[in-house]
């Protein structure tokens, strides 16, 4: 019989709020996150998922952050349709041939009840033209953007939407790949090639800021392949984030699409010097998958871990009652903590609930809140409280007067941020793996290597490379703005 | 030949921005307000509207308005899916029956190439349970509802969402009637009869708040008639505002559901007692149609006119540049007093185009900005500023010094907000006619009356007044509260 040895032992004692594990299983432990956090979960809709309070407080957070930089940047929000006439489809090739497969089509007005008594299509409502449900806008914000622009004076015109969006998705994951989705996609206009250029690349630096800043995302900024382009697009920009499995998600990309959309929506302009001309437009998004990288950032296997940028709540404070004796005054320390904390700008929630105490404590550990705070009988003789870091659990825990925590209150939130974000750092920098050689691609995959590799772009194109990445499910993620297209990073992604 | 009298001469005189003027035609001046002020249009998609920049900004300052109050009441935003089941709407027979007829239905999932070429729903990808584009969530909400709520302790549970809906519709005009709108609606679940009472109330009251405080709208909260319920409601809660023409906008609804969703959709909780009983729930909405009621309610014959709280911007600064040499300080002035402006935290333009001074005072006109701001070379010579309110036109220009004004702004724009609603307020008061029986409702619409009458409500029913409704489109708009039920508002109504 084989005896567990001591590192098998120590394992086992470790019990975690999530299971399995990350290491057991990424992909399960990912959705238990989410249960267990209660941010999300699939609906009745074939793909499409309910975006729970917790989890929708997260995306507004993340929503206004962008939103103000957006603003800054002089882009003006506004609305358009949800249905987009078959014939825009149809104008850009390529975007067809990107877009138009899988899509929710809408063909009927009218419902009727059919014999049975059962509702259906009314037949006499069958539209003449069909509709399909916006995949994105690019050809319906460029119908607009035709009729706009007329003069070189109504350039640049730079145009956002937060908006839902449907591509019908067969193999559906909570945030990360689900029919209908939440996104804001920007559409801008300029008179150059080099505006339109610079636009992109601006609009992607925005983004990267939002990732680093906020999220506490690290990440890789770059240039996608050619084969990774965004349909129709000239040049598509990306910032690409490893995951804690080692695989890359597509954090959000920045399209400059040149002429071409400007060209199939008729979107054309009067320059100074009075020649007609086609605009150059830029396309940029950010959705809900954001979330789904977050997640895999920074959770752990007990559950949620939340940068206090974007978090729901920055804190909450569990009252420690033993009687009903002291209970009142617990409760009143407690609200007075509150209000002192809001009125500092922090988001803060008491649970008052009748719950047992521990099941609170793994309620704010499971959802990731950044600072649980403890208030007992003796804290509030003492003037004081206990506060323990989700990042870095028991060990944290200290108590220390009240007037002290509020002096420390933020500092220790910016630290907490500024860990998460150096945490991930170390984790994708100690995983990216520069190889000389094609074979060495193959055997790092092969050995059960977690993360990227970096190899000379040369090799892009090449029939060994492909064969390669076509084996161990790989994809060319970008060649990073860094090394100026002269590698490319190569990695498993979702 | 008859003589133009000296009072249609006068009137011949007066030339207005906008043509023809609200007593011309309304329906069309309503459209061209929106067109000069530049804040939607149609779009290709038949019955969906565009919502430009500047119409989209007065909309989030609404939302946020509103998002705030929605959050002070312990409401929670989430995300519900945007398509629906079939099946869910047909649950509640009284919803079909109201609903059912005119959605957007989605019948396919991809699309293909036909022989010439041509994109078309295909056949391969046709959904064997069809979903219909949601014109409300009720169903939708309530099936997560049902999985939410299991105990007492669940209740109240508060959820709101902010998304587009659609509903067919055939006539359509900006903002009042599109076949896409946004809005929000909430949806709360309670344990009893009397707090989903209560809660349906409580939110109308929030409503009442955002018009008459923000969107400074007086109206008329109160009961609806049992015909004019929403499709499954024990009682629905109206706001009805008068426009300028004496017809009825409905600005939100508020719906007291009873048990007849939870029943339809299963929402059942464990009581106190362990016995398993349906809950209460109510739903409530506002949407983009508050935009028209806002247009209908304050603009005049040279445009939009815009309540400050809800201003896209609260004030224009037009640099007026006569020559080059002191073009540099003027600009620099206006640039100095824009950033005093924002540091109060007013929203706050500069027109620094190259187009004619009087075409950028009539643009500021017809968008309705609150005040206008012109800075000359004596002005900054002076220190001083020429300001323009528009709601009382250029009889209020005045030159103040830079600082004067500024110690006054906030007040300056108080008090538009308050004349709005003032002005406002008299034409609806002056418009309201009670009259004692059913003929006399006749009589004032058949002499063209402008305005809403006020009827004894124990006349509703009656074949007579059923007949007089018919007769001239008539409608009950609501059992106002402050009469206790005794009466009836009767209108034309939009």
């Amino acid at each position: 019989m084989n005896k567990p040895n001591a590192q098998q032992q120590q394992k086992k004692k470790v019990r975690t709020a999530i299971t399995p594990t990350r290491d057991e299983d990424f992909p399960i432990w990912y959705q238990n996150v989410i249960k267990a956090a209660d941010m999300a979960e699939n609906s009745p809709v074939r793909g499409s998922m309910v975006i729970k309070p917790y989890g929708f407080a997260l995306w507004e957070n993340v929503q206004r952050a962008l939103d103000d930089m957006i603003k800054d940047a002089d882009v003006q929000n506004a609305y358009f349709p949800l249905l987009i006439p078959l014939e825009f489809i149809s104008r850009e090739a390529e975007h067809v041939e990107g877009f138009a497969k899988e899509c929710a089509v809408v063909t009927h007005h009218r419902l009727e009840q059919n014999a049975d008594g059962k509702l259906v299509p009314a037949e006499g409502a069958k539209l003449e033209d069909p509709y399909v449900i916006r995949p994105t806008s690019e050809t319906i914000i460029g119908d607009s953007m035709s009729k706009w622009i007329n003069s070189y004076r109504d350039l640049p015109l730079k145009l956002n939407q937060w908006c839902n969006v449907m591509r019908w998705e067969m193999r559906t994951r909570l945030f990360l790949r689900t029919a209908e989705f939440l996104w804001q996609e920007g559409h801008n206009a300029f008179g150059s090639a080099e505006e339109a250029h610079e636009d992109a690349m601006k609009m992607l630096g925005i983004y990267e800021r939002l990732y680093r800043e906020y999220l506490a995302m690290p990440g890789i900024a770059g240039e996608k392949t050619a084969d990774e382009r965004f349909p129709g697009a000239n040049n598509t920009y990306t910032y690409e984030s490893m995951m804690q499995d080692g695989k890359a998600l597509q954090a959000c990309t920045s399209h400059d699409l040149g002429q071409n959309f400007a060209k199939s929506s008729d979107i054309q302009f009067q320059n100074q010097n009075g020649e007609m001309q086609y605009a150059y437009t830029t396309s940029w998004g950010l959705s809900t998958r954001s979330i789904g990288g977050l997640i895999m950032t920074h959770a752990d296997d007990d559950g949620m871990v939340m940068p206090p940028k974007v978090a729901p709540y920055h804190a909450v404070i569990l009252p420690i009652i033993r009687d009903d004796a002291t209970k009142g005054k617990i409760l009143e320390a407690c609200e007075k903590l509150k209000e002192q904390m809001r009125s500092i700008g922090l988001r803060v929630q008491i649970d008052a609930s009748d719950r047992r105490t521990p099941d609170k404590m793994w309620d704010s550990i499971k959802k990731g809140v950044p600072l649980r705070i403890e208030i007992g009988a003796r804290e509030v003789d003492d003037g004081t409280l206990t506060h323990v870091r989700r990042d870095l659990g028991r060990e944290s825990k200290t108590t220390c007067a009240t007037a002290e925590f509020m002096g420390n209150v933020q500092a220790i939130l910016d630290d907490i941020q500024a860990q998460l974000y150096s945490k991930a750092e170390a984790f994708q920098d100690n995983r990216i793996n520069a190889v000389s050689s094609i074979e060495q691609v193959g055997e790092f995959y092969k050995e059960g290597g977690v993360g990227f590799v970096s190899l000379d772009s040369a090799h892009l194109g090449s029939e060994a490379l492909d064969k390669i990445m076509k084996k161990y499910s790989l994809t060319p993620r970008c060649l990073p703005f860094e090394d100026e297209g002269k590698t490319v990073i190569i990695a498993k992604s979702y």
